[in-house]
């Protein structure tokens, strides 16, 4: 497979996939693997569609949490993380590792905020336990029944 | 969330996820994740069902793999990894960690191994490329929309 279309069926699936699966490591050295909103896919969060496609990084990761949860106490000790998008019925997969980093700025947390999160968080997008985080991945594998492809996500 | 409960759905999850989501840790201390066949599912692998409901503990979880995979050189230097079933369109997911081992046993292997898996593995059953890997996981974690239980799954 052409490295161009494994980059293109790998934003195709960043659109598509039920869920981000976002793996911390704990203290103790163990993968920690769970599910989150996929804030890319754009059926389920069409608002934020525009938001995406004017990325600089195109391969770029939000992912909303609380910073009371498990998975910032992990990430606080060691910011190495993947997320991965996959189609498991069609064997289609892309897996993004890097170093993940807390947003502070509220222009991008604005951004990536909708009203309905109040149920998450009941002080609204200012709520202290409302947590943005962005991996800007450093490396890119793409799987797709046998073939394996590995890119690098960023421009420069 | 009764203990029980959680563990009881686990179990069914375990027998409906489309794929199990295995994570690997490399040399440099980056979580690697990529959907796996669920054995334990039991419309894609009915043939193992018998094999699982008699095993020792309930929760055990058996991955067939490849001895020459990337995932098998990380598990020679590091066996810490995890494995997460979901449904996330019901936002239920159930992880299970510890550390990963290599499954020897010829009995073992002939229950968990099917003919037209010599498109994987072109030898057979006693193809050095086949590798079966276990984990008897030390911890679980359930999660179902905003609840999450922790339970040990070893029955000792």
């Amino acid at each position: 497979m052409e490295l161009k279309e494994a980059k293109k069926l790998s934003l195709e699936l960043m659109e598509t996939s039920k869920a981000a699966y976002l793996t911390t490591v704990d203290s103790d050295g163990y993968p920690i693997t769970r599910a989150m909103f996929n804030l890319r896919n754009k059926e389920q969060f069409p608002e934020f569609s525009k938001f995406f496609a004017g990325l600089d990084n195109e391969f770029d990761i939000f992912i909303s949490t609380n910073t009371s949860s498990t998975k910032h106490k992990h990430i606080q000790k060691n910011p190495k993380i993947c997320v991965y998008y996959c189609d498991p019925e069609d064997f289609k997969g892309v897996m993004f590792g890097g170093e993940v980093e807390v947003i502070d700025d509220m222009d991008i947390k604005r951004k990536i905020w909708l009203d309905w999160w109040t149920r998450y968080y009941p002080e609204g997008l200012e709520d202290p336990d409302y947590l943005l985080l962005r991996l800007d991945p450093k490396t890119a594998e793409f799987y797709y029944r046998l073939q394996k492809v590995q890119f690098k996500p960023r421009k420069d």
